[in-house]
């Protein structure tokens, strides 16, 4: 199956956004019903030691850590910027890959740069969209993971 | 009506490009005889509280700015680099957003990130282009604002 | 001729994602038999003096400095992550501009912004893909040169 690219740019455009724009709820809509959402610092991923700093395997478990990041959040309050890179498809159509880099904002208005890394999507298509059933984020940055109160 | 994806990537490509390049006056013919740009910082916005950095509400006046800029860069010598991320069409065809991140290089060769932020857009059709009839910069890093010295 | 917009995304999505998942041979394929890959500061081509920081007018030249480059990393071991802007076509379809910035994450796990800069780029159609014929890298951040470990 080939993959319709206005549809795949809308999907990571949108994905960004809507953590920038705090709408998780809708952000949480960008999943299929079943899907699996980890975070796996690169270096531990090539090295084969998948220990990731969050992994959830059903989508119970990501509205669970959303509701849990909010509570986190209002004790490291700042707002976030993604900026990612062009999607690029790397097997077949619903593999897809993307660079990003994360800045943060703080209360005085000040802007980091707080993490890069890159997305290893598998999609799926559901109607004219495509959502995301399996979201694996590569950290570049991993001496950051404690501070983490927002998905990525 | 339905905005031309091609006209639309293009037009953000060339925005940020012709900042970095000091080509001040085509960026002016990006946007539409009568155009709105304002640069907000965000938390204002976000309050209601819509105290403009940059507030120009006619295209004579973008340009009168635009002078003033170029006078002020002589006192703040620097290069600009944007990098704009993929743009997201918000409800109907001419109302988009791209999320971007400006770096300033000094003449010492230093580059650093300068700002972070959301363009959210009106377009209008204009034969086979775009053009930007309402330009509103959600400022994330209000901390520089006396340091504008180039549009962003 | 025009140049087909998937096939130009596609290659700049891909060129940046193979320098930073460090497969360099793979990376060698984007260019064209016959090529040209230079890394020129930006002040020094503003300024009419070309001295190019790398230089490289054949592909063989290209794969020497690649293997010279991964013997130099063994003793600057770090991460490279290349968030690539939207590319823009700036006079007839096949030389095209795009904005860059290269972040490195260092053993530590921290990331920082290392350069910044504009491709402009000559393609040449090779099939159904575009691959570059000439890559001419204006690197905003001239500071940092000495460091320079892997490709941009």
């Amino acid at each position: 199956m080939r993959v319709d690219r206005a549809a795949l740019y809308d999907l990571f455009a949108e994905y960004g956004a809507l953590i920038d724009a705090a709408q998780y709820d809708k952000w949480l809509g960008l999943f299929a019903a079943e899907c699996r959402y980890q975070i796996i610092p690169r270096e531990n991923y090539e090295r084969g030691l998948p220990a990731a700093l969050v992994f959830c395997d059903s989508r119970a478990m990501l509205e669970d850590r959303i509701r849990a990041l909010r509570e986190a959040n209002k004790y490291n309050i700042h707002t976030d910027r993604h900026v990612i890179g062009l999607p690029r498809i790397v097997n077949d159509a619903l593999a897809v890959e993307a660079p990003f880099a994360v800045f943060q904002t703080d209360q005085e208005g000040e802007t980091r740069l707080f993490a890069t890394g890159l997305y290893r999507d598998r999609l799926e298509a559901s109607g004219n969209s495509l959502k995301f059933c399996d979201k694996l984020i590569l950290l570049d940055t991993f001496a950051v993971p404690s501070l983490l109160a927002t998905p990525l």
